[in-house]
C-alpha cells in the first residue's frame, strides 16, 4: 500500500477514534456508512473499508453482517498518542463547523461561523462597562458571588421577561458560564443517558454534539416555515417518548424562521398530554423586529425551561447565560453548577452586561443591527442569486440565510473545497439529524460579503458540476 | 401529628428529594442512616423513620430488611413545586459548606469557606488590567476565542510549567472556565458511570459533589502528613481497580499536608501497573514556600492530568482554570468543551490573567500573603488551643488549618448550631467519604480572626457538652 493511502487510511482511523474518546460515538452506536463517511472525510470509500477493517481487528469497532460497522462495548481505550488527527482532515460532522470557526486563522472567511464581526458589536459600550467595572468593589473584582449570580442583572433579565407577559421572580432565575452551558446543566438535571430527546430537523448542530455527550438518543421533527409539523411532533412524541424538546424561540436556527401562534399552542398541548419538558433557547431573540410567540410565557414556566445567552448581540468574550425555570428546578440546578463548575458566570461579567444592557445605548444598537442586518440579508441573497443558491425563505431578521444549492450538490463536499481556499462554509447536513439537508448551507449574512466567498462558491461549484 | 413535626418531616423528605433530583443520591444509593441524618438534619429520628416511610410509600425509596433504605430505580420524578427545603434545613452534606458561604449575607463570618477576603487579593492590579482591557481589540472584547483558549496566557502558564521543570507545548494545555470545570470535563472524558475513583480521605468535599454528579463509586484512602498511605493506596487500588485518583498537589485540602518525593514516585508506581489515570489539582500552589513534589512533572504528564485555577490568589471572580494532560487528550478535551460549553473561559478573563501574573507586582502579591497567612496560622492555632482545638499538623502555606475539636464533639451538630449565629463552619465529615472526620473541623485562617467566632466556638462547644 502506498503511503498516500496508508496517511489517509490513519486519519480516518484517528477521526473515529476520538469521536468515541469524546463520546460523540457511544458503545453501540453505528458508524457512518462506508460511503457517507468517504465523502465527509474526502477519501475513496476503500480506504474507509480499510479504516474500519482495521479497527474491528483492534476491538474497537464490530460489523455486523448486513447492518455495517457498530462501536463495540466495553471501557473505551485512550487515544494512542501520535494518531491526533490533523484539523483539516475532520469529518464534516456537527462539530466541525465550530471547531474550523472558532480556530480560523485572520485569513480565513468564515460565511458558515455563528457569530457577528467584532465591529458590529457594541464595544464601545464594553469599554465604558470595563473601565466603570475597574472602579467597582473589590467583592465584585475578586470574590466568588452568590450561587445564583449576580442579582443586578438577575433583575434586569426578569424585567425583560415581564415585558413579553412572563411575571416571575429571581428563585426562578439562575445565570450560569453559557448559554450553552445553561443547556448543559438542564440536560443533566433531567436526562439520564439512554432517554430520548427530540430536536428540530434541521437544528443548530452543536444540540447534537451537546446531546451525543449525555449519551442521550436523538429523534427529530421536520421544521417548516411557522416551527415544526404539528402532526408531526404529535406523532413522533407519542411513538418516542421524548423527555425533552430542545428548541430556538423568536428566529429559529439555521433556518430563520419564526414559530406561528396556533403551532406554539398545539406544542404545548402534545407536550401536557405527554409528560414532556421543553427547553426553549432564546439566543436570538434581540435580532427580533417584534416580539413572536415564546413557549416559556405561554406555558408561564411550568414544563418549559427558557435558556439565553448575550453571545450574539453584546459580546461572546463575556461568558454568562441564564437559566429561567420553575423554583424548584432552579434550586436543585444551583447545587448541581456548584458541584460541577463551583458556581456561575464570573460576577464581574455579570455586572457589566447589566450594565450595557441597562444603558440606553444598547437599544439604539440593537435597531442600528437590525436595521444593517435586513440589508445584509438582501445584498446577500442578491449575490447568491445568480449562482442558484436560493433562501429556503426571508427571514424577519436575524443573520442567518439558510439556502438550497443548485440541483445536484453535497454541501458537505463542497465545504471541504471551499475549506482549501480558507472559506469555512455551514453545510446543511450538519444541522440535520436525518441527514436530509445535504442540499442546504446555512449563510450568515455579516460574513459573506468578501468578494473571495462569492468566487470560492462559484469555482468549487463549477468544479462539483 | 403536631404541625412542627409534620413540617420538619416535610423538610427532610424535600431534602431527599432534592438529593435525587440533583443526583446527589443515584438509583441503588444506599440512604444516611436514621441516626446519622438526624444529626446532620437536626432533627429526631422519629422524624427521619417518618420521612423516610413516607418517601417508600410514594416509590421513591425502598427499604431493605436489616440493610437501610435505598434510592429505587426508574425515571427520576420531578420535584413538587412546594417542597423546596428553606436554605438552613439543608443536611449537612458536602455541598453544605459550598452553599452555605457562597450565599451568606453580609452579617456572617464564614471560618469554614474556601477563599480569601477581597481585600487579600491583588485587586489594584486587577484594576490596572481592566482598564487595560478597556483598550484592547474588538476581538477580545466581543469574540469567542479560539479553541484552546488565549495563547498569551498558555504561554504563560507552559513557562510556570517549566520552571517547574515539565516542559510541554501549547498542543498540551486547554484553558477552561474553571478549575471546578476542568475536573469535570476530565471526568465526563475518562469516566463511565459507575466507574470506581479513588480520592483522599479527607479531601475537598466537592470532589465528592462532583462525582456524585458523574454517577461515579467513590472509594477513599486515608491521607497521612506526607499523602496517602503507599500501601493502603496500593491495596485499594489493586481490589478497586479505579480508573482515576483524585488528588491535590502543593497543600493538600483540608489538612495542609505536603507529598513527599518517596510517596509522590510510589503512588505513581502504583498508577502504572493498574493503568490508573491522575488528576492533579494544583490550585493552591502558589502559596507554596518552595516547590514540592508534583506528580505532573515526575510523570511528564503521561498518566497525570495537572488541573488548576486562580480562584485562591488572583481572582475567584475571574473564571478560568486549565488542564495540562497529553496532546491527545487535550484535542478530545476540546471537542467536548465546545459541544458542552461552545469554547473556555471569556478571552477577556484570559487576557486579564495573563496580565497579572505577567506583571512583576504579581510575584510580590505572593511573598506578602504568604507572610501574611505564616502569621494568620499562628495566631489562628494559638486563638484556638484555649479551647483544646488543635491542628492536627501546621501547614507549609495555605489558609487551611485541619483541626481536632476536644474529645466527644461532632462537628456537624456544631456547625448546625454555628449557623444560628451566623457562622458557617467547615465541619470534618463533609470532607471523608468514609464519614470518619466528624471530630475535626477546618479553619480558614484568613477569615477566623472576628471575635465573635471564637465567642461562636466557646459557646456551641459548652452547650454540647
Amino acid at each position: 500500500m502506498a503511503g498516500g493511502d496508508d496517511t489517509r487510511t490513519g486519519a480516518v482511523m484517528a477521526t473515529i477514534r476520538r469521536k468515541i474518546a469524546s463520546r460523540s460515538l457511544a458503545a453501540g452506536d453505528r458508524l457512518p456508512s462506508i460511503r457517507q463517511f468517504a465523502a465527509t472525510m474526502g477519501v475513496s470509500p476503500s480506504t474507509v473499508v480499510e479504516a474500519y477493517d482495521r479497527l474491528a481487528a483492534e476491538g474497537l469497532i464490530r460489523a455486523r453482517r448486513g447492518a455495517g460497522f457498530f462501536v463495540a462495548g466495553g471501557a473505551v481505550p485512550p487515544l494512542p498518542l501520535a494518531e491526533t488527527a490533523p484539523r483539516r482532515d475532520r469529518a464534516v460532522d456537527p462539530l466541525w463547523v465550530s471547531r474550523q470557526s472558532l480556530d480560523a486563522d485572520a485569513a480565513t472567511l468564515k460565511p458558515g461561523c455563528g457569530w457577528l464581526p467584532a465591529d458590529w458589536m457594541p464595544t464601545a459600550a464594553i469599554r465604558s462597562a470595563l473601565r466603570r467595572l475597574a472602579r467597582h468593589d473589590d467583592a465584585v473584582l475578586a470574590d466568588y458571588g452568590t450561587t445564583g449570580g449576580s442579582m443586578t442583572l438577575r433583575r434586569v433579565l426578569l424585567g425583560r421577561l415581564a415585558a413579553e407577559g412572563l411575571e416571575v421572580g429571581p428563585e426562578q432565575m439562575l445565570l450560569t458560564g453559557s448559554g450553552t452551558q445553561a443547556i448543559d446543566l438542564v440536560c443533566r438535571f433531567l436526562l439520564r443517558p439512554g432517554e430520548t430527546v427530540l430536536i428540530d430537523d434541521p437544528c443548530y448542530f452543536n444540540f447534537q454534539a451537546l446531546l451525543r455527550a449525555h449519551g442521550a438518543r436523538v429523534v427529530g421533527v421536520p421544521y417548516g416555515p411557522t416551527g415544526p409539523d404539528p402532526a408531526a411532533f404529535e406523532a413522533v412524541v407519542a411513538a418516542e417518548r421524548p423527555r425533552l424538546y430542545i428548541t430556538n424561540a423568536a428566529l429559529h436556527n439555521p433556518t430563520g424562521a419564526t414559530l406561528s401562534p396556533q403551532t406554539a399552542h398545539r406544542l404545548l398541548v402534545t407536550a401536557a398530554a405527554h409528560d414532556l419538558t421543553i427547553v426553549e433557547d432564546d439566543i436570538f431573540c434581540d435580532f427580533e423586529p417584534d416580539l413572536s410567540p415564546r413557549l416559556a410565557s405561554l406555558d408561564g414556566l411550568q414544563r418549559v425551561v427558557r435558556i439565553g445567552s448575550f453571545s450574539k448581540t453584546l459580546s461572546a468574550s463575556v461568558r454568562c447565560g441564564y437559566i429561567a425555570a420553575r423554583p424548584d428546578w432552579i434550586e436543585a440546578l444551583v447545587d448541581l453548577q456548584v458541584a460541577t463548575n463551583f458556581g456561575g458566570p464570573s460576577p464581574m461579567a455579570a455586572e457589566l452586561i447589566a450594565g450595557v444592557l441597562a444603558a440606553g445605548g444598547y437599544r439604539k444598537h440593537l435597531e442600528e443591527l437590525r436595521r444593517r442586518l435586513a440589508r445584509a440579508r438582501r445584498d446577500t441573497a442578491a449575490r447568491l442569486a445568480p449562482l442558484g443558491i436560493r433562501p429556503w425563505l426571508m427571514p424577519r431578521g436575524g443573520f442567518y440565510l439558510w439556502c438550497e444549492l443548485p440541483p445536484g450538490h453535497d454541501s458537505a463536499a463542497l465545504a471541504r473545497r471551499a475549506l482549501e481556499s480558507q472559506v469555512v462554509l455551514a453545510p446543511g447536513n450538519v444541522f440535520s439529524v436525518s441527514q436530509t439537508a445535504g442540499s442546504f448551507v446555512r449563510f450568515n449574512v455579516a460574513q459573506s460579503s468578501d468578494p473571495r466567498i462569492l468566487d470560492t462558491l462559484r469555482r468549487v461549484l463549477a468544479e462539483a458540476a
